[in-house]
């Protein structure tokens, strides 16, 4: 093993410790599609994504730096939003999340009912890291970023670290990958347990900017953010610390591009075969599966981030056959 | 304990042994909606329902007494139908499943796929009963009913047990009642586990005889099918045993009814807050905690019994909100 991938995985495993308390041990599922493949539930995580992980993990090492923070803020619009305010109440520390203007009414009230102040005015997808910029300079309040934070990656390790605990037995391991949180931190757990484990990453064909990176050998953007139906997953570039573990130390194997149908599909697979409430996002690996671009007869684990699905998106989805 | 659930619960233990190769350990899960809830999620058992659990049992039993049976013949147009094509399948034997001509179309190639013999042709849900006496007379198949049957009452109690086995504190479990299958299982683990658990059936509102069978003291019938979109209990009565375990020796407590909208409300609530995929009839105990019908702040588990919705009746219920 590295010193890199060995002080990381440490890291992973302080991580877990720090979270248990607050997050949910998911279930490793297995399922009828294929004897093979077993499947992180994520969706079954408190606040209905991964991101938890991450964002509990960050706001108390946050409190261990300092015990009196001013207080946590971030960018979402999503997942992200709820994790870290749901961290930020459970330590008793204000959260203030700013959320683009046109986001999901649905998921702004999910957020604000876990009690943090959110920001909607002037935000907007575009020029939402600037104000953060502005906002933090006027509040004193410390960044959670949602993935190219090191507390975040290690927070996001857990799940992968669980599921092979479950299941030692596994090769091939699948995760989406937006900003690369989370695809980080299951790289780095999955490489610490098996350092011949295939490490794979998921995105939409239409957000390549991870496949792109990786060919390049350097940060790649995509112009403008895609329009994609997993939307946890628009961010227009990885960090630089994912790039770091990704690529540049080659913790992953490769990167999987599939189709808006492809992840349609794998969104009606896992609701029907599996029944699993995925979001599209959520969804990614099984699209890769399903689509037939994962290592086959090999044993397969797919973390399932989230299940936090628009519900229009997914009513229209069923209905097509 | 009783002697009655003594033995009974001696049968359900056996039960577990005999199909623990063959069905799945589903996960118990928490939820953000009430720490004191439990579920035990058998939408993701084999075949996406807990009716594998009865026709396992039933069909290893049947050949430890006969080693060489002519083949099973059931009557059903939904898990049951799937479950004991699958039993008999994985033993080898033929499998007659008699199907009411109009049922979904998709449920019936399913059974199909599992390898067994498929009667449409002159089955209506009023003359089934009927025409499965004469089919067993011509063939000479044993029947695998799919509730009033003590193989199949005590396969689907090892749902139940292993749900207390998860998570000894539980003081109150809920099951969904059609024929009584699952309940009467459920009731004999429950109170051999804990002879003070409170153990409530839940059914439709229109479909309410067990409800009037409890307060009887015999069994009742409704006149017709009822028209509930929980298709998985349209059955007109409970059985000559599952009245004996349920309300002769009294080992259920309480038959709770909920509307039609109580259902779709809790469908949506699992799809959109659990995530967990129910169909309507899964979600049934769902409905009675949601609705406030199950007794608060106790420790309570949920047997939340299967998954495969009809698609259409889904998209529908997720599209109004």
């Amino acid at each position: 093993m590295s010193g890199f991938v060995e002080a990381h995985s440490a890291e992973v495993l302080k991580a877990a410790g720090r979270i248990k308390p607050y997050v949910r041990r998911t279930p490793t599922l297995t399922t009828d599609l294929d004897p093979a493949l077993r499947l992180k539930a994520e969706c079954f995580q408190v606040t209905g994504s991964f991101k938890v992980r991450g964002a509990f993990n960050a706001v108390l090492s946050l409190m261990a730096r300092d015990p009196h923070p001013i207080g946590v803020i971030a960018v979402s619009s999503g997942n992200h939003a709820q994790a870290v305010a749901l961290a930020a109440r459970t330590v008793g520390i204000p959260a203030l999340i700013l959320i683009p203007e046109d986001a999901n009414p649905a998921k702004v009230a999910a957020t604000r009912a876990l009690g943090a102040e959110v920001i909607q005015q002037g935000i907007t997808f575009a020029n939402r890291e600037q104000r953060l910029r502005e906002v933090m300079a006027e509040r004193g309040f410390t960044l959670v970023h949602p993935f190219d934070d090191w507390d975040v990656i290690h927070g996001q390790g857990t799940a992968a670290a669980e599921m092979l605990a479950d299941e030692p037995g596994i090769e091939v391991i699948a995760a989406p990958v937006g900003g690369g949180g989370l695809l980080s931190g299951s790289a780095i757990a999955a490489k610490s347990s098996r350092p011949s484990m295939t490490v794979i990453g998921v995105e939409p064909v239409v957000a390549d900017d991870a496949y792109q990176s990786s060919k390049a050998g350097t940060i790649r953007s995509l112009p403008a953010a895609p329009n994609t139906i997993a939307d946890g997953v628009r961010t227009t570039a990885i960090g630089a610390r994912t790039f770091e573990v990704m690529f540049a130390n080659a913790l992953v194997d490769e990167i999987v591009t599939v189709t808006e149908e492809e992840i349609a599909t794998a969104v009606r697979v896992a609701w029907t075969r599996l029944h699993i409430a995925l979001e599209p996002t959520g969804a990614l690996p099984l699209a890769a599966y399903v689509a037939g671009k994962l290592p086959s007869d090999r044993p397969t684990g797919l973390i399932l981030s989230g299940g936090n699905a628009n519900l229009q998106t997914v009513a229209k989805l069923l209905g097509t056959p």
